[in-house]
């Protein structure tokens, strides 16, 4: 298992801006663990599907599929939940707090009545208000950090990054791992390097197992991973005795914004929206949730 | 070949839409050639990559990447020409007038200095308005009209339906094909519809060709397409002659934005973009040429 991993990460391309990113990283663990800031706990949120290149001049990749709305949304939530947030997405996924903006924000949400001011439509402005001034506090205070990812390699490189400087956090850090994962991928090195000519006849496409990397993450603190599944609590509970991470959150795909269910060692919880109002979301219990569990966590740690 | 073309589209999963789209695409025709706007030349713009999915329940497809900047940035040049665009472009790729916002506008071009009144930043306000002011006034004068897939499906059966309501438009409608098409796919009957579990081993994909299918569009105006190549101009003479097309636009991926080679069969062309002008891009004069080629084409049409 682990020669599996180390041989994943040897044969993979080696991350582009790498010295800038771990920079980042430090100053803001840095940041958000100093007396001035109170000590805060730190949470990596990932978000998004991972790709797999079939070529090395990457044109055709396998692609896994999330829209990124449990990450950014559960993100919002740490950050409220006070929380600092580094949030790990793939690239073109939805952002915290621009969940509701219309897909085409420039073509809908603004004008210019007289060439020099800017305005919002009235029926986007709440949107963009959260867009803007939410997003932008949540940086400025140190409170989010986004880093955007594509491939496989990018996503599990920048993890194995993260862990190690969170591990000085201990049970104050907490991965709450929402990206979806690819499980099969072309070996760089056995992968051609030019564009794989469309000859005559079928393209036949071996894949190899993505090796199960959460050991590089177990030496930290609080682990949560969720899943997209139809025979979700079977697999959820075969999952956390596998992975050994404190809970499993597993959401079946055509149900997953109105109810999540969260297996642990300590039993199973149904968590739902808020029925009765229209703008809740399951992220909001769901996080109250995990958070009161982390406490619960670093209470026992210190015990 | 017509067997291929008809089997293909006949086990597509049907389009969401259709009727939406269908009633878009006639308004936006039928606007552009009545004699309120004197007729004018109408061109479909593809642009970006098109997926294959390799389950029903899409979580798993194969990517064909492009970010769509040549056609965003042709559309641009085409409105400017005086045409009215049918933009045709992968969901998330760059879209005309766009191509100047940061990858994260929403943090880094506004502030809300008040909390009532927003401002854009000086040093993105010219990108911001052309996101918002020059796009909205195509749109709203009806000369462009955006059309987004992400399946090949979806992107074929699009195509075919623009072919279709652009037949009566006869020489003055022009194809204008910068999408990044897949050359192999699982046919839609043979998938799995749920998610290929990932059990122990490797997985095997069978995947089969895509059939050509520029001869949907043969009967229409003017045909040019795109095509990113090592061997360019061999490979490109030959698709001249193989897809019976009027022009064959030739790049490589590392000058793809200094240069390209307008293959057809009154010779070839090399376009650059004026080196002398840092805001000029290679677009500028690729779509004056082309124009000039149709104008040429609609005179002997009519001769």
């Amino acid at each position: 298992m682990e020669d599996e991993i180390s041989s994943f990460f040897e044969s993979s391309p080696p991350l582009k801006n790498m010295k800038e990113t771990t920079e980042n990283l430090n100053h803001f663990i840095e940041l958000n663990s100093s007396g001035f800031s109170g000590g805060r706990r730190i949470v990596c949120v990932t978000s998004g599907g991972t790709t797999v290149p079939l070529e090395q001049r990457c044109v055709r990749y396998i692609d896994n599929f999330s829209s990124g709305n449990r990450g950014a949304a559960s993100t919002e939530n740490f950050v409220k939940a006070g929380y600092a947030v580094i949030f790990l997405y793939r690239r073109g996924t939805f952002q915290p707090y621009c969940r509701s903006l219309p897909d085409d924000p420039f073509l809908e949400c603004f004008e210019f009545p007289d060439k020099t001011n800017i305005q919002v439509h009235k029926s986007h402005l709440e949107a963009v208000k959260m867009a803007v001034m939410d997003q932008q506090a949540a940086v400025a205070e140190g409170r989010l950090l986004k880093l955007p990812f594509s491939t496989i390699y990018e996503y599990l490189q920048m993890l194995r990054l993260i862990a190690m400087v969170l591990k000085d956090v201990g049970p104050y850090s907490m991965f709450y791992l929402a990206a979806a994962v690819s499980d099969f991928y072309v070996p760089w090195d056995s992968m051609t390097e030019h564009k794989i000519e469309s000859g005559s006849g079928p393209l036949d496409i071996r894949l190899a197992q993505v090796p199960k990397m959460l050991s590089i993450l177990r030496s930290n603190g609080f682990l949560h991973i969720i899943q997209d599944s139809k025979i979700l609590i079977e697999k959820a509970t075969k999952a956390l005795r596998k992975y050994k991470v404190h809970a499993v959150v597993a959401n079946e795909l055509s149900t997953r914004k109105e109810e999540v269910v969260v297996v642990s060692s300590s039993g199973n919880v149904v968590v739902r929206r808020e029925w009765d109002k229209p703008e809740s979301i399951v992220e909001d219990n769901l996080i109250r949730l995990i958070v009161d569990r982390h406490s619960t966590y670093i209470k026992e740690y210190h015990s």
